[in-house]
């Protein structure tokens, strides 16, 4: 089942199920007329959501229209919390090898996460601003699940069960802000600004036998300006799976409904399947020549993240943004 | 006006406006069923709530139940985005002393936040879990503000018009999980579980002239088994104001309406008046005496944080809670 939400003048916007090839839409708001809704109520309302998912599947387009990411906002436009790992450790590790810094070994077995807002969630293909250009804007190219209600103290093996939805995300990240902010030793906020999301968000099951073990095992596309950037395997060196992720977050916290847990940015040991961020570019060159030469995000560039499944399907739709400068008092919209 | 949310079964719960001395209620599901809602239209409703509220103060008691601090969740039961300050500095300051550890002095001109969960405030009575006294369980009394939308880059002069709400705040801390946790880079995360907020959110205008420069000029009360433990005043020694904090916090992002700004532990370099937490008395233990003699809180203690007006009525209600042993798998209520 594919899920997301249109543009409707509310906050929340409207819930809609998509058809698996994206191009069709059925709103739902006899069912619920939000993703947080159908979220607050998952057990009930998703087979609800389901039998329309398969009277779409089965050509019963009755009330369909076309779906149009463009009218799409986050699949959730807001959410209660949003967590986000960084369980691809061969980039940290990569990332610290070229400032020179060792890695503790506990990274390759205690999670790193930061906590991202959640307020403001950007739409597939909305223009993105920020400040200045002078911030490092980077993409981080990455999937994250979307959990129901989880308990305190929930084991990895438990955790699989509360994964009802997968989503593509652009964790933006202003990297020069980066050091100053780490170095007060409270983690990111100004350096991790708002972050982007595909237009659908889908069940576990529309990945078929990609999703194992709680990995996509799929390549993550991403293009800046219409070159390909990279194309790292989801499933391929990801230290930490999304039932690990669960169980670390709630070692001392329950989760409510509707909370959203990234994989952070996407990255192999296999250098030729390219990176998911700058950074990691930068790094590299850092290490092989000196120095990094290839540039953060400028004004005007373009970011596209998709991912495809096994037959050529786009699974979630294409994050598809333009970096702009942002206007003084940018606000709600 | 002073607003809180009831239990009625639902996640985000009723709204309801309640008599400025505590004692009566009236629920308003025609003007909002929800604060979040109230919030998202702030402009329109307030003024809708504020007729209820007046005609509460002129004894227009029509419609009106007891207020029952027990039967309250969290004004917000949940938001969108929680960022805490530490704005009260000489609290770091002293807190690093205690540890032989410098403090960069961009401390006093740079605000330190980290961001928090918002999926799940904990409601002013409810006894509070945790998985184990050997954590370090802590208290941190302090006051936050809620805002409407707030664009990007506001400037600290525009940002005062943003506060629309004040709550009375315990942001919960896990002391000896903080240094492995920190020393990570990340910041929090499994050191700052759940936070619990006072009964009620009231309007700046209740604090009357106690509310200047964007800072609340009274004391902060905490007690620990019935035993005084602090009475710092928030409007002393806060390096950074409500408004400072605002600017900080929107330098790359806009805010989303709900979004809640804590202050950080109340804190003054006067030491007569106690803590708000913890840490800060082990840190002056530390620094006497060669070592932290006040142990942190065990299953079964209780902590009680209030802030009175100059009149002498409690201005949010009480946050009276239990702490006790986290049940395995504890989840949603």
């Amino acid at each position: 089942m594919k899920l997301a939400t249109l543009r409707n003048g509310t906050r929340d916007g409207q819930l809609v199920v998509v058809s698996r090839d994206l191009t069709r839409a059925i709103p739902v708001p006899a069912i619920a007329p939000t993703l947080q809704a159908a979220l607050d109520d998952w057990s009930r309302i998703a087979p609800l959501l389901l039998e329309v998912s398969d009277r779409l599947a089965a050509g019963d387009v009755g009330g369909a229209l076309p779906f149009d990411p463009q009218a799409a906002l986050a699949p959730l436009p807001r959410s209660h919390h949003w967590v986000d790992g960084s369980a691809y450790v061969n980039h940290v590790e990569l990332v610290r090898k070229a400032r020179a810094a060792d890695m503790p070994p506990s990274f390759w077995t205690d999670p790193l996460v930061y906590q991202g807002g959640s307020d403001d969630f950007i739409p597939p293909t909305a223009e993105v601003p920020f400040p200045s250009e002078d911030y490092g804007i980077d993409l981080e190219g990455e999937l994250a699940v979307i959990t129901d209600d989880v308990p305190m103290l929930t084991a990895v093996d438990e955790a699989a069960s509360h994964i009802k939805l997968l989503m593509l995300v652009n964790d933006w990240s202003l990297r020069n802000l980066i050091p100053a902010e780490l170095a007060k030793g409270f983690g990111f906020y100004q350096s991790k600004p708002a972050t982007s999301f595909g237009p659908c968000a889908i069940t576990p099951d529309e990945l078929g036998e990609a999703w194992q073990g709680c990995k996509v095992h799929l390549p993550l596309l991403s293009h800046i300006n219409g070159t390909l950037f990279g194309q790292p395997n989801a499933g391929v060196d990801m230290t930490f799976d999304f039932a690990q992720l669960i169980a670390h977050v709630t070692r001392t916290r329950r989760l409510g409904a509707g909370t959203v847990i990234g994989s952070g940015t996407v990255s192999n040991c296999d250098r030729s399947s390219g990176s998911s961020c700058l950074a990691e570019t930068r790094a590299l060159e850092q290490i092989a020549k000196g120095k990094p030469t290839t540039p953060f995000l400028c004004f005007g560039d373009r970011v596209r993240i998709e991912m495809f499944g096994r037959d050529g399907t786009s699974l979630f739709g294409a994050i598809d943004q333009q970096v702009i400068a942002a206007q003084a008092r940018f606000t709600r919209d």
